[in-house]
Parts: C-alpha cells; sequence; structure tokens
C-alpha cells in the first residue's frame, strides 16, 4: 500500500502536511507513504520533524498550483506541479490513493483526466461527515460536485455513500433518507418527487424516506442524499454555525465534533482510486486523518466494493 | 386597522393566542383585535386573563381545520372553521390582516382563494428572518411555498424581499444576496447562473451579487434569495441548531436569537393583504410578536407599496 500525500497543498505547506504525516506514523506501525512537493522546502521540514525516511518516499515537485488558478489549464500548464505529478502517479499505479488540500478544482479535474470513474458510475460524488447529536456520524451527500442532479444520479449517490459509510464509517446497515421538505412520499421538489421511487425500489440500500433540514443533526438517517447545490449550502451553513460557535466561546463537546479536521477530507467517491481533497486551513490533525481515512478505503477494498456493486446493476 | 387572530390555531390554542393578545394590548394603545374562535373554549380565557373587550372583538367559529387535516378538502369541508371565517373577514374588508399558527396549508390555500396576489407577482413568496451575528436580521426567501423556481421568480423574490426589510425590518438599503455555491459570477447550478444577470440588472432592488452558505449569519446581505427548496432546507437545519444548543444547555446570546418566536410568524409575500403564518410550537410570545408584525405591515402600508413597485415593472 502506498499512499501518496501533495505536501504543497493548503494554507499552511508543506510544514502542516509534515507534521500530520509524523502524526501518522507514530500510530500506525506498517503503512508507507510517499510525499510529493518542493525537495527546497520540505527536505528541512522533514529532517526538523525526524520523519523515519524509510517509511516515507520523497518525489521532488518544482511548481504548485495556486488556490486561485483555474484547474484545467493549470494542470495543463504546471506538469511539473505537485497535483500534476501525484495525479500521474495515480494513474501509472505507482501511488494507490492520493492526498491534497490543494486546489479543488485542480484535484477533481485530475481525477477525472487520470483514473476512471467506475464503470456504471454515472457521475463521481462527494460527500461530507455530518455529526450526529447521539455520537454517531451522518454522510451528506453530494456537497457540490453536481449542482444539478437528475433522479438517477441521486440514486448512485445512495449507493456510493452507503458503501462508504459501511465500510470507513465502520455502520452496518446504512439507513439512507432523501433530503426533502416534507416528510411524506409525494413531497417536494420535481427532483425529490422523482428520486423518491428510485430510492424506494433500489434493493442494494436501505431506504428510510424522507428527512427534513431538522433531521441532519439527528439519528435519522445516515446517508443523507440530496444534489450538489442544495449539499453544498447546508454544509457551508454548518461549517458557519461552528465558526460561530468558536467566535462566541462556546465551549461544547458536540459543536467541537463539528470541526471537520477529525473526519480528515472529502472523498472522492465513485472513482476506481481513492483520492482525498482537503481542506485549505488543513492543519496537522486534518492531514493525519486524511491519510487514515485513504488507508482505510484501501484496507478495506472501498473501491473494488464499489466496482461489483456496480456491476451488478448492468 | 383592525387585525383579526385566529384563536384555534396552534399545539396550545386558544391559551397562548390569547396570552398573546393580552401580552400585545399591554404594550400597544391604540390597535383593536378581532379574535376568531370557539366561544366555549375562548370566553373563560378572555375573563381570566381580564382582556378589554373595548379592544377586542370576538367572531365565534364552530370548527377547527387540524394540523393534519389536507388545506383544500377542510377549508372546503369546514366552513365554519376559525381559518375559513378569517379569510372570509379578509375577503369581505372586514378585518385587514389575518394571523394564524394554524394549519399551514390552509393558511396558504386560504389566501390563494380569498385576496388574490399582487399584480404582476407570479407567485407569492414566504421569508424567513436570519439572525446575524452582529446583532442584525437577515431575511432567507423563499422558505418553502415555492419549491421549483424560475430565475423570473427569484428576481420578484429580491423585490418583495427587499420591501419587507425596508418596511418592516428597518433597513434602509438592503443588500440582496444571491444563495450559491461560489463566489464568482458564473458559479453555480442552473438556476442561479440565470438568475445572476437577471438581480445584476434590476434595478429596484441592491444587488450584491452571490453568498454562500457560510455567509448566512454574517453581515454579507440583507436578503438571501433561494428557490424554496433550498430556503426550507436551510430553515429547518437552523432551527435545529438552535433546538440542539437547548438540548447541550448552551447559554449564548446569539444563539438566543435563532428563537424564532421574537420575529413572530412567516408573512406571506405578494398578496394584497398581510397574511402571517405562525409556527404550530407559538406560544404567547410569538402570538404577541405577529400582531406587532402585522401592524407594523399595515403602518408601513407594505402591500400598498409592493403594489406601486410592481405598477412599475409593467
Amino acid at each position: 500500500m502506498n499512499i501518496l500525500l501533495d505536501a504543497m497543498g493548503g494554507d499552511y505547506a508543506p510544514q502542516e502536511a509534515i507534521k500530520g504525516v509524523k502524526s501518522f506514523l507514530s500510530e500506525d506501525a506498517t503503512t508507507t507513504i510517499s510525499l510529493v512537493g518542493s525537495e527546497e522546502l520540505c527536505m528541512p521540514l522533514l529532517k526538523e520533524h525526524e520523519i523515519d525516511l524509510n517509511r516515507v518516499s520523497f518525489i521532488p515537485s518544482t511548481q504548485v498550483i495556486e488556490m486561485h488558478e483555474h484547474p484545467t489549464k493549470a494542470l495543463k500548464e504546471k506538469q511539473n506541479s505537485s497535483i500534476a505529478i501525484g495525479f500521474q502517479h495515480l494513474k501509472e499505479g505507482n501511488a494507490d490513493a492520493f492526498i491534497s488540500a490543494g486546489n479543488t478544482g485542480a484535484m477533481l479535474v485530475g481525477t477525472a483526466f487520470s483514473i476512471k470513474a467506475i464503470e456504471g458510475v454515472l457521475r463521481p460524488t462527494i460527500g461530507s461527515p455530518a455529526p450526529k447529536l447521539n455520537g454517531g456520524l451522518g454522510l451528506l451527500l453530494d456537497v457540490g460536485l453536481n449542482a444539478d442532479c437528475k433522479p438517477e444520479l441521486l440514486d448512485q449517490f445512495a449507493v456510493l455513500g452507503s458503501l462508504y459509510s459501511q465500510e470507513v464509517l465502520g455502520i452496518a446497515n446504512p439507513r439512507v433518507g432523501l433530503v426533502n421538505i416534507g416528510e411524506e412520499e409525494g413531497k417536494g421538489n420535481l427532483l425529490a418527487q422523482a428520486t423518491y421511487p428510485l430510492l424506494k425500489n433500489n434493493s442494494l440500500i436501505h431506504f428510510i424516506g424522507n428527512v427534513e433540514g431538522r433531521d441532519l443533526l439527528l439519528d435519522k438517517a445516515d446517508i443523507y442524499v440530496c444534489e450538489g447545490f442544495v449539499g453544498n449550502v447546508i454544509l457551508k451553513t454548518l461549517e458557519s454555525v461552528y465558526t460561530v460557535s468558536l467566535k462566541r466561546k462556546i465551549k461544547d463537546e458536540y459543536f467541537d465534533r463539528f470541526n471537520f479536521e477529525y473526519y480528515g477530507g472529502t472523498p472522492i467517491l465513485g472513482v476506481s482510486k481513492p483520492v482525498i481533497i482537503g481542506h485549505g486551513i488543513s492543519s496537522a490533525l486534518a492531514f493525519k486523518n486524511m491519510i487514515h481515512q485513504a488507508k482505510k478505503m484501501l484496507d478495506t477494498d472501498l473501491c473494488g466494493k464499489m466496482k461489483q456493486k456496480f456491476s451488478q446493476l448492468k
């Protein structure tokens, strides 16, 4: 297993990425990691943090795709950037998973061009954890990759999300809820009305019906399915609630769980290898957890199981 | 000015409605109120709470539309219900405004059948206050009346919301933000992309561009425009955050402002007379504030100003 981490991604690169690696290595005895980044910037940090170079291999890159750059253009023009090199390694099989807290668009475009969507998957999706009041962890998806969706997409997201929830979050028989504005079947916008029967008849998932905004923090479902526009607005609203709770100096164990660094990053689901996108403000904690997350996705062969599931749909 | 209140609406009817009236009368020296409800249930309460019957007139009703009933069917079959009688009075000009915390669907259907949409208004809308961290009050709309929207509707909601914000919330030149999943023009789903240029070219509003989920609690805009599906999910998510903060016994002045009772109820905007829908769990505080809200809408001639504004659009 070789997990590749972009040391140059995120607002605090490469310092926090390298501290995250250090922290991961202290918790895991066997996994080897590759780092891609500026030799000049990273080498002194690897030394300073006494990283065991028997367990971390280093791939030099000479360019960085900045946060504001146009993804497609930047990937094309900066072939020596850490993200471009990362995807090259993923494509050629030199890496099994790729993690970066860099330019989100470049990560999405890079994924699309380097590794394939799983056969049968119409569109890959991205999900975000939704901490439940009772201690559990829900999964909200899509959270922005697919702004406009057709019912068939939401139906597939439910399958992808259920597998992630089972394998990575360890929930045995995850309940799928359709994000809606009413409880009964037939409620909602045209998309929700058309999606409901698909989910109801989908034998690969455990559909429990509609869920509303008020159910997102409760234990009503494990997977909350919606189109990317809605999911992104919900996610950013909840992130903002957490920011506000910090500003208001509220100390509360539950609100603390809205610190998304605890969960690592955002996995792209429905593609053939694990790719995880970190938040720009990722600190060492987030990097450490993203490596754990990628490891879990590899250990459980999540992508293989997704392939198998979608081959049944043919 | 005659504000009509349904005493039978809400989970704690008629007790809380009548306590709300009492509370309103103690704060306002001149306004007269009409109450519609069960004589048997209300009269003893009016006596018990020593309501000044010179300022409150009573209209007896013998039926109640329950929360679970089908709106159109119930309104047709229960012509002696408090809601049906309320709309009859509104229609005939015996009341200037109508308030109820009863069956939301019946309130919407009753409005549609008894009073007209303002000429030029394609669809009335409902908005909800969004408390800002800095103490101000934003307005989110639509929050569920129009699940699926066309760009022209969002454009009109911006005008209706701006007038409400100016007249009732007292914000001089309210800034309109389009709820979206990115900051730049051109971002978002198809609806947001098509709505942006309409808002940008709308001379009746002060459009400031896209706003994201993370901006909703901040002072980025005063009006947050979105389609009803999105607005409803956001609203219920925020209501849930408040519920959770209560469960977690968090005492915080800002989170306390998520108690929607402080703002009264949800006004239907774009119709010719003020109609306010209360939350089912409305207590005396909410009823009192709904009466204040209706009074403010009448005092400022909000509906007249909406008529005037939309006549300019012809």
